[in-house]
């Protein structure tokens, strides 16, 4: 049976003209990292699980990304990490919101998946079960970057000056991860800070199993954008369902849903998706997606920008769509 | 323009033996009250969103269900209620959970909808904003009943003995309404206290919109049961993708859903449903739900069992299915 994974770093108004080549060229290594660890992992054998879990961590890791180390912050100048993870084979999936202490929340949520009777586990009781589940856990200077700290600063100078919200990708970041394995199994996961100055307690798409991160055994998605839209149109469930049910391919559907409906409703984002073939999609309907993935046919492609056709490999993307 | 209106208040395996005549007879009152005044609001012209919000409220101040007055315990012997109000028309929702001093959740996602940039408020900001907003708020006190109290004390034996969870409606009650306006909108709302003895910060199906709460221009959705499972097959979503997409009857994606897709994953409950022609479903697949309804067609059923092929009424159910 073939592999395949795709990882994404966050969606938005993302050009050329923002990033010096140091920050172009560290951006596509962390990417690149993530990328590579999933995909050695499903090479060896590794379950999709295992890869996107990986792949996710890596990303939370690397202060670049809005998830984990590096997150955005609440208008309270607070951490509230949100994570998922869903295994397609099974349907069981597991996700937490509100975390400030989990150092990677992605693998807190696979423990709510696997030992415990709750699909979602928010706040107080999600640090709490990190704890109690002996995973890693850190200090809220841990998770603390400056730039992420500027970005607060501006934002709430701007909503003071009654300006719009900022729509810079650095904003509204979310790390995520799809994977095919050897046995054929989808799995996907997601992971975020949330967005910048966002109002504390606020539950985006990331965690919600159908919005930002699904799997079944038609296709895994994971999704980065301004995730209210994202809830609103069920995004990540609906190119499923499209699948299942319309017989879209899926680029079909995943194009349908980011570039129709979303559009529609007014949502900025993308989407990163892998079917049971071995197929993978990266669409979005801003300027740019932080993306890279092997599919399965073993094309390696790695892009940050709207006019990069395909990455640093010599990849090509049949639809045009995701390049 | 025709209207419909459903509601419920919990599926599980409810039989005639758990009821006296006068536990009986209040069960009915109380469904029968939600659904006149929800019509009410309908027939004299009110929007679906109005109707679904009185319906609710009125099941959550009542202390024989389990939501607003009469909530569930978590585990902890506290109160975390969750509610989600969707509008099909705009596709705008509101959902809050971990709400401990709101009297009626419902109305707090309705104002989380309309008045603030989220979809979703949790825990503390979620009563935060029931206090800014001006809503009734009320101390713990307020949502005591002895026999939810009773219930958690008698699930805690349960699980220190190493026995299996309780099943009972009461034990997982919900309660939900979906509704048709004169103007062809659609809306649906859900609200709970959750599972008896939860764990503490347990977020469930209800406010997770297209799990236990979906409207759009297809159908609303409202549901009921085993919140994780519904969590983990999309189920609001997933019926009216089925309608989209699959050109699906409500009655045939409902039944596939609650019977087909739920079931194989071990998912105990049902769901309440309505499309834009007035059509009414309540499919369930445990022995019993409280439900009632007035479809399109003026037809009115109010049921508890699942052998009732219709209610106080002399309403008939063509299909059979949710009689």
């Amino acid at each position: 049976m073939t592999i395949a994974l795709a990882v994404h770093g966050g969606a938005g108004p993302i050009s050329r003209a923002d990033h010096n080549p140091e920050r172009d060229a560290v951006l596509r290594a962390g990417l690149a990292a993530a990328l590579d660890a999933g995909h050695r992992l499903l090479h060896k054998g590794g379950s999709a699980l295992d890869a996107v879990t990986a792949a996710v961590a890596l990303l939370e890791d690397d202060p670049l990304f809005n998830a984990g180390r590096g997150a955005d912050f609440t208008l309270d100048g607070t951490i509230e990490l949100e994570a998922a993870i869903m295994d397609g084979h099974s349907q069981a999936a597991g996700s937490v919101t509100g975390v400030g202490v989990a150092k990677n929340p992605v693998k807190l949520a696979r423990r709510v998946m696997e030992t415990t009777p709750c699909v979602m586990l928010g706040f107080a009781a999600a640090d709490a079960s990190a704890r109690t589940e002996g995973l890693a856990c850190v200090t809220p200077d841990y998770f603390f970057t400056e730039p992420r700290w500027q970005a607060l600063l501006q934002e709430k100078a701007r909503l003071a000056a009654g300006l719009d919200t900022d729509t810079a990708p650095d904003r509204h970041g979310t790390v995520g991860a799809v994977a095919l394995d050897h046995q054929g199994r989808l799995a996907a996961a997601t992971s975020t800070g949330g967005r910048c100055a966002k109002w504390t307690g606020r539950i985006g798409d990331t965690p919600l199993i159908g919005a930002g991160t699904w799997a079944d055994r038609h296709c895994a998605v994971s999704a980065t954008g301004h995730g209210e839209y994202f809830i609103r149109a069920a995004v990540a469930h609906d190119i499923a369902a499209r699948l299942a049910y319309a017989g879209q391919t899926l680029a079909d559907a995943a194009d349908s849903v980011i570039n129709g409906t979303l559009l529609e409703l007014g949502g900025s984002g993308g989407v990163i998706a892998v079917d049971v073939h071995g197929h993978v999609v990266m669409p979005f309907n801003c300027a740019g997606m932080y993306r890279a993935m092997v599919d399965g046919e073993g094309r390696r492609e790695l892009a940050l920008y709207r006019d990069e056709a395909a990455g640093e490999e010599a990849g090509t993307n049949p639809d045009g769509r995701s390049g």
